[in-house]
């Protein structure tokens, strides 16, 4: 079923601006958040290394009393900033991370008991209690991180031993569930997508059963939770086993039509069965993912591609429940956006697809990182007032500057990890075909023989120029914001075929392809059932959402109104190097003070300067708004 | 210190609006409630009769077992009951309802202990646990809420009854914490209103030394609760002992300037201050009562007269902070804001406070009750979203329909008590003017020898007629809302003198004064502040906020627009009877229903009805909403 994959770790070298974030992650974020792991960077207490030695010293005997600190899923920071070096490594080789590496590697591998099983929460703490509390206890969750961390520095390296850790680890968890047919299936899916990875990085039919049962068997018994939990003695949080919203576990999966729960498990879910949707040529999967999909695009998604408005259980709510300032739009969430995309992309090459992941990775995902790369956000507001967020109850989880880690470290490494692999979202292919999903600058071999050098200041600029090192066929996702797309071929106007919003070109050695996208800014409008949009508009230009910022407007964008007609001028804002700010004509209201008055606020002319919302809260405490109101 | 003080209970006999009101609590609340405390109705269980003679037979030595049935506050129905009822005699004289008051009093009388102790919950759970956990235990407020009922009832009825009951109930609270000097204040404020209100009803100076006490020692240690949790084995709720803004309690109560946390026991407290502060020439405790009242109606305040805009503590958020869908708004904290408003009047007559107490009347308090008499809203939101309020995790408390009772039953008879009691906001008095600050049509006979007659459809019509049955000195509080107030005396325009908002009129036997206030309805535009209210206006006419419903508006009121202009015109809406609906020339946005779109809305002209916000959700479930985007 799947029309076209992701292309592989090694066949994208970014440049320009995804090359940029690259090096940022690699010089900055990878060396920090290795600190971190080992204790050596001044900021949260992470333990990570500390926790897997301790599970070794226990597995040989020793007593290790209370070794583990962290949560219960503490040992994914490790699997994801593996997974993170082995992306940069496939690009940019590097020995002396890869030696960092393989001592981390070496060090979970001592920590993984004779069976297979491999968990330091687990197995520090009591061994008794391995699989006892799949609702909480995220066994699989840091399996599955581990599974995509193997296959990734497998793929890199070509080194064999995190990989035979991974399929040791996998095949207890396969004889437990599938040979042994033990009830249960994961309280934070994630092991399902990663099985797929491992299972096409090793071929192990294993992994892709494994993947399969625990995607058919969730929700089918929709009280398993609620069992398991009259069966124990102990908790970690206390969750509650009845959230059947907050477990996607209500119905079986292909019976789900509503996006809900928590929205990070809400996705990694999804991502899972499209992918198997795809693998397995399953279609009735695949619709129930259409059908999510469906649900979290047209009803359900914060035009920054943020998902999961509320930050009670930071899950989804209701359709069209997406306040502006109490967001909560974890940058995780919008991470699993981007690989649900990209796995629904696979078996169906549509603009649709390829367009919110862009929207989710230069707004949202791209907001989780400070442009320094040593702080982060793990909530995304769409509005900040200083002064209410942070500090009012019910916006206490709304900060208004990113701190540099935090104890529930997800977000970070996820970014991290994100930026290094962005080739497989911005890249694809098929036996014939080249797929272009972003504007990514770089290069690109594809497998099928096509070889592309791409050159554009994308996002920031919207020409980009394609080269054809090595010809073929090639598809060209149009996104459907360009409303004036112009396409050239060795500088000739061409108007190719295109469907589902890709433009499909056959291109001969050294052709070059000149796109030109809309550049204008434009005013984005919300449907009248999201409450709190009416009467609102924002700025997108390209797949750029912007802001205004009280540092850039004398401290005030509340006062801000848009006209209809809008002009604006790119501009440079003070701190943000080249990043195109935009001047933007507007009005602004001056009322008087008092709580409440008849006194008629008066609108006067006004410049104001708008930012790429992805840069925000990198200047210091100050007002910010995306959506403001529109005098028409 | 107090220029002026409220009428006693007896001597206003409300007409017109009010009246009718009074008619509805009357005929209807009374009688239901009456029900509901003896389990009676179709209801949530009360079981407040039954704890009263449980705890009767617990002091005779009886075993009633778990007897006790409720909130820790549950004595308090009874109470607030037993108020409304002897507001009701005070002015209709009703021998079948004071049986049952007079009955309900011996059962109350019969659960006193020997040492004047008087509470159901601890009497019948446990003895030993009197007075060890006045952060949660409610002993005070219970006590409270009697006092208020037995000074009420001995000012209708002349029996002294429940009058005795209370001061020696009054005085086993005194001799703990004033004569023994034990250590402690209430956890909800309340205690410290009424004993000024028993102090004035019996002459016994040891309330108002006791009121005194209890004001000046709260915040003095503000680590008293934290040490009285340490120093007890049991909770109600686990509350928080250390939440100084959620306990006003984190300075002494004349050092205090924000109006923060639980907002009911907030205006509880300042009420009581501000009636000490009167009573006691304590200048600096008035001064304290200012900054509050500051903080509250300059800064925290709906247009509704609604306060504490957080479910999280039922609390008060920080400035500004004041969102309209998921409004906490409590109708017992507006109740409060009333009694407050009517205690700064006291001291210093002007329209500022009158206004202010007027607004939270007409709008929110009479929002929390349905036009039936028959349920009643806790929660009073600015914005109702069916599909969102009610349903989405931060808008769970904001039900779109009244329910017929709550398990937590303070608001339904605090909406009695309040409608059958004011007269005493509405009309004060000191040895030479009579004060009119509420338009309130009927009669009213001052001790000062005035006897007015208000003849008035206000709040529906701004035409007031008061014709003196007996001459003298009338101060008319001149709202600030009304621009241009014409004043007419036996037919002449006059001018006469306006200070703070109140004219001063002589009048001679059988004058007739005629005011004219503002008829037109006005647009209302909140401060830049609020980030909320950026760009949107309501509607108000004379003291009524105007709203917008679904059920009125093809089911939709998200997509009109309101422009500045504004141009109205009095109709009726159906199911509202004499309600004076407004239909509105507007705007209306059509837009495309996708989530995002260039797409620009459409704006087409409409008209659509308003209706006074204190009758929203009396026709089904709908949309509803005060602010709307203002097209400029």
């Amino acid at each position: 079923m799947k029309t076209q994959r992701q292309i592989g770790i090694k066949q994208y070298k970014a440049a320009g601006f995804v090359g940029e974030q690259q090096e940022l992650v690699r010089n900055t974020v990878i060396p920090y958040q290795y600190d971190v792991l080992r204790d050596k960077a001044d900021t949260e207490k992470s333990h990570v290394f500390d926790n897997f030695r301790n599970a070794a010293a226990s597995l040989s005997g020793e007593d290790v009393g209370d070794g583990f600190y962290g949560m219960v899923f503490q040992d994914s920071d490790a699997a994801k900033w593996l997974e993170a070096a082995a992306f940069s490594i496939a690009t940019k080789p590097d020995s002396e991370l890869e030696e960092k590496a393989d001592e981390l590697i070496a060090l979970i591998a001592s920590a993984q008991d004779g069976d297979g099983y491999l968990n330091t929460y687990f197995t520090i703490k009591d061994r008794n209690k391995r699989w006892t509390n799949l609702l909480e206890g995220h066994e699989m969750y840091c399996s599955g991180h581990l599974f995509e961390a193997g296959a990734a520095y497998y793929e890199a390296t070509g080194k064999r031993e995190l990989l035979e850790v991974c399929l040791k680890n996998a095949e207890h968890i396969y004889n437990r569930f599938v040979t042994d047919g033990k009830e249960g299936y994961p309280g934070h899916p994630e092991i399902e997508l990663a099985l797929l990875k491992l299972y096409r990085a090793s071929g192990d039919e294993r992994c892709l059963e494994l993947a399969k049962h625990l995607i058919d068997v969730r929700g089918v018994d929709r009280d398993f939770y609620k069992k398991e939990k009259q069966a124990r003695d102990w908790t970690v949080w206390g969750n509650n086993a009845d959230d059947h919203d907050y477990q996607q576990n209500g119905q079986p999966v292909r019976q789900q039509s509503d996006a809900t729960g928590h929205a990070v498990r809400a996705v990694y879910l999804y991502t899972g069965m499209a992918d198997m949707a795809g693998e397995t040529d399953d279609d009735e999967l695949f619709k129930a993912c259409q059908r999510l999909w469906e649900s979290i695009t047209a009803r359900r998604m914060y035009v920054t591609g943020g998902i999961g408005s509320t930050v009670h259980g930071e899950a989804f709510s209701v359709d069209y429940d997406l306040p502006s300032d109490t967001a909560y739009s974890e940058t995780c969430a919008s991470v699993g956006l981007m690989f649900f995309a990209s796995r629904m992309l696979e078996i169906r090459p549509s603009a649709e697809y390829a367009d919110v992941m862009e929207q989710a990775f230069y707004n949202t995902v791209l907001a989780g990182m400070a442009r320094d790369g040593k702080s982060f956000f793990y909530v995304n507001p769409l509005e900040c007032i200083p002064g209410i967020s942070g500090v009012s109850p019910t916006h206490r989880h709304d900060l208004t500057q990113r701190p540099g880690w935090y104890s529930c470290a997800c977000c970070p490494p996820n970014v991290a990890r994100t930026v290094m692999s962005l080739g497989q979202y911005a890249y694809g292919e098929n036996e014939d075909t080249a797929f272009c999903h972003m504007y990514a600058a770089g290069e690109v071999i594809f497998k099928n023989g096509v070889e592309l050098k791409c050159d554009t200041s994308y996002p920031f600029d919207m020409n980009v120029r394609y080269k054809a090192l090595k010809g073929g066929k090639t598809a060209l996702r149009i996104p459907r914001w360009s409303t004036e797309t112009v396409i050239k071929l060795n500088g000739k106007k061409i108007e190719p075929d295109i469907s589902e919003g890709y433009a499909y070109i056959a291109l001969n050695d050294d052709d070059v392809l000149d796109i030109r996208l809309d550049y204008e800014p434009k005013l984005i409008f919300a449907s009248g059932r999201v409450p709190e949009l009416t009467g609102k508009a924002c700025i997108c230009r390209g797949p750029l959402v912007y802001c205004f910022e009280g540092v850039d407007n004398d401290g005030d964008v509340m006062s801000l109104r848009l006209t209809s007609d809008i002009v604006t001028e790119v501009i440079r804002a003070n701190g943000l190097d080249n990043v195109p700010a935009l001047s933007v004509k507007l009005l602004r209201s001056k009322g008087v003070d008092r709580l409440y008055s008849r006194e008629k606020p008066t609108l006067t002319d006004a410049y104001a300067t708008a930012i790429p919302y992805f840069c925000w809260a990198n200047r210091g405490e100050t007002q910010m708004r995306i959506w403001l109101p529109i005098v028409l």
